[in-house]
């Protein structure tokens, strides 16, 4: 994840052949969304700007790395240079790419206004463009995948799509409902964010493999990785939304409170808190919130140690996820992809 | 296309094998979009009232039937039965549901209310869910897609979905333009309504055909055939909105005026008014258009023969859309084409 990653001297070697493989994953990316028409091509370079880390691409070409029992240090990942193939940086497009039309929509969804430290697409055109917009990238992230010449990557897409969406649709679904609980919030997250994460990593392993491995060992442990990891992003997305300077974060935040969305720290609190509490904390988070109502939402938080038991349980799902790697060979790849679900919970942004 | 066509006897039996091939379609649709989640499942429910002339699902199978030697007529469709095998089927609920996903979120653009003479998901339930459905109904379609056992169906479907929605954003851009041309308009039209259309019936000869037949003659010509009638279609679709009342026409109409969209009458009567004319018609249909203002702009189109022009233009794409059929064997599946084709202009709803 770039920019959020403390590299270690030894994967170093790692890190820069992850940064050669997104540069043309990048450019895997725009060539796909190229139209012939000037106005098209105009607003995709507008979303050139919410890419930021770059999580699922890197996981995918990590995953493809991490498989290999041949690769066993950083020197032997550069003798074979092709690491990161065509299939793999495709892999990675598609998943950004899926990524992308879900951010443009979301924002949609969540009448957001900022994105990546700039304005969204729905603030700036409409929500009309941006709906339309998201769907340009879905289709051309399916029509890229269908050039791998087997069908297999387009049905792990398209049922993590699906998975996805129907976890968007429960969450809508549960919103404004007070008494949402952990294995619901669970559920949701299971397929909002860890479907196309886990995703991401099964298709960086079989670009290595091949598809017809789709049960082999190491793919399924790379993709319980990815969902573990899934949940636990999401998660700490969850505290910075609650915790973070718009600033810092770089997006719209405390979105979750005024869209009426229970997050870990609230459900935890209401689980905890005493009936008068309890109802003191969902008079506060009825929206709008004020400044003042979201920092009594805090002190309330960490008085039932909400915040405490989030952060906890973020911890044991990247452990939960580093411990899935243990079935890949020992190396660099397998190493970074420990590092990376350490990251996930101690970003800012 | 259910409900519209008027069937000469010596096509009753083709009719009656794509009745039960709809049926099936239909079941298809459904089973893909089942759920584990019951909020999913009553969403889903809901939008099987949208289901109108299955349209796509139709051509798909009668193109399949119709690019064969071995039918030529109704009696020697049903003794093969299996004019449209699963793959026939899978392919027509593809495309009606990549379908389905477009009018949901034309809803959402259009801020409509009614469809298919029930409330729109948006009017009913909100525009996020509308948002999400969409993308749910387009991610089970891909997912569908990738049942194929070759990418070639999804590269086919994900290129017109990505043409379809690069139409769409041409669309938007060209809004309250009052200068948009003849050649824009048609080239939307030829991205927005046209490309799916063609791929549909190009999928269904290729079911028939084998999916590495994709130059064959065959596969073009109904592929020509799809495009010109898609146009013809919506060139049809522009009409009723202008000329329609919404308890025939089963959706919304006078949607293009409200939201400053210039359709094939509006364009003609604007490059052949004189100066007065077009200017009085400019604030006529400067939105909210009342029922006042809308009969004086189909008077003022009339004395341009700008609706007349419209109907002659349809009727013309019609023809090419019959002339391409040329190249398939003679028999009832081309017949049916054919008279599929003059149903469209037919078409009050």
């Amino acid at each position: 994840m770039r920019g959020v990653l403390d590299i270690p001297a030894h994967l170093s070697g790692v890190q820069e052949l992850l940064g050669d493989a997104l540069v043309r994953v990048e450019r895997a990316f725009d060539e796909q969304l190229e139209s012939d028409l000037p106005p098209v091509n105009d607003l995709c370079r507008h979303i050139e700007r919410y890419r930021g880390k770059m999580l699922r691409p890197s996981l995918a070409v990590l995953c493809g790395a991490a498989v290999r029992d041949d690769l066993s240090d950083a020197l032997s990942a550069r003798a074979f240079g092709a690491v990161a193939t065509e299939a793999h940086v495709r892999a990675g497009a598609v998943c950004e790419m899926v990524h992308m039309a879900t951010l443009v929509h979301d924002d949609v969804l969540d009448e957001a206004e900022i994105r990546r430290r700039g304005a969204t697409v729905n603030a700036l055109r409409g929500n009309e463009l941006a709906v339309i917009l998201g769907d340009y990238l879905i289709s051309s992230a399916y029509e890229l995948c269908s050039q791998f010449g087997t069908p297999v990557p387009a049905r792990i897409v398209g049922r993590a799509s699906t998975v996805m969406c129907a976890g968007e649709l429960l969450q809508l679904h549960t919103r404004e409902n007070a008494s949402l609980d952990e294995s619901t919030y669970f559920e949701i997250l299971e397929r909002k964010t860890a479907a196309l994460i886990g995703a991401s990593c099964e298709l960086g392993a079989m670009c290595t493999l091949g598809f017809d491995q789709e049960d082999d060992d190491r793919v399924a442990a790379v993709g319980r990785y990815g969902r573990f990891l899934g949940i636990a992003f999401q998660i700490q997305d969850d505290l910075l939304d609650l915790t973070g300077e718009e600033s810092v974060v770089g997006k719209s935040v405390r979105k979750d409170l005024e869209k009426g969305k229970l997050t870990f720290p609230l459900i935890h609190h209401l689980a905890n808190a005493e009936p008068e509490a309890r109802g003191r904390m969902l008079r506060l988070i009825r929206p709008p919130v004020s400044d003042e109502s979201a920092r009594l939402v805090r002190s309330a938080l960490d008085a039932t140690g909400s915040m405490t038991a989030t952060r906890e349980r973020a911890a044991a799902l990247v452990e939960s996820a580093k411990k899935a790697l243990g079935v890949l060979p020992e190396g660099p790849g397998r190493d970074m992809l420990s590092l990376m679900a350490d990251a996930v919970v101690a970003r800012s942004h």
